[in-house]
């Protein structure tokens, strides 16, 4: 997706703080965190959103939370506590349209709705 | 772990409004809804929050992941919108200690933290 600013954060033509990456998915910090700590994660791949998750692809669901579990834990929030989010669509508060978690932390989260 | 409420749920010890089940993982109402539709998801098994999860039991947040679209499409708000939710740990909000996944939806949602 040309146009897609996450896919341009992926080939580096759009500067991010990157804390992470692999060959299948790129975690950098939020450029409007909601919280001390509020990291991204993504499939490097265009993914819409999790409705484009189905039976062929669902194993990169299970690996964007262990780089989420890798991250909370160097983090320092794993057993303060911290929060997973995804929204999907206009309802759900979806922005950008690339597949993407938050990861929110550092300070006691207020509700999520 | 004989004191959760999710497995006593699970055990159908306690009631619930059940929407979803299979070998792996339950779905039912939320009892105190954040939004029109409030599912908890869950894996039969106990862990305690998404910490639990390593490289062996990953392909559970996949399935997990199928589930909630599955459930968002007979809801009638995948198109419209929803959000997915974990809390992990006191600052992130988590209140059972059995993980969980809310999916929340059938308005336009708040903030998420």
């Amino acid at each position: 997706m040309s146009d897609c600013i996450f896919c341009k954060i992926v080939k580096r033509e759009m500067p991010s703080q990157i804390v992470y990456e692999d060959d299948r998915v790129m975690a950098f910090n939020d450029i409007n965190p909601l919280a001390p700590v509020h990291i991204l994660v993504i499939p490097k791949e265009h993914l819409t959103n999790v409705l484009d998750i189905n039976e062929n692809n669902a194993d990169l669901i299970g690996h964007i939370h262990l780089v989420i579990n890798r991250l909370a834990r160097e983090k320092g929030i794993a057993e303060k506590g911290f929060r997973i989010v995804t929204n999907c669509n206009p309802e759900g508060g979806q922005v950008v349209y690339h597949l993407h978690y938050h990861l929110i932390g550092g300070e006691k989260l207020k509700n999520f709705a």
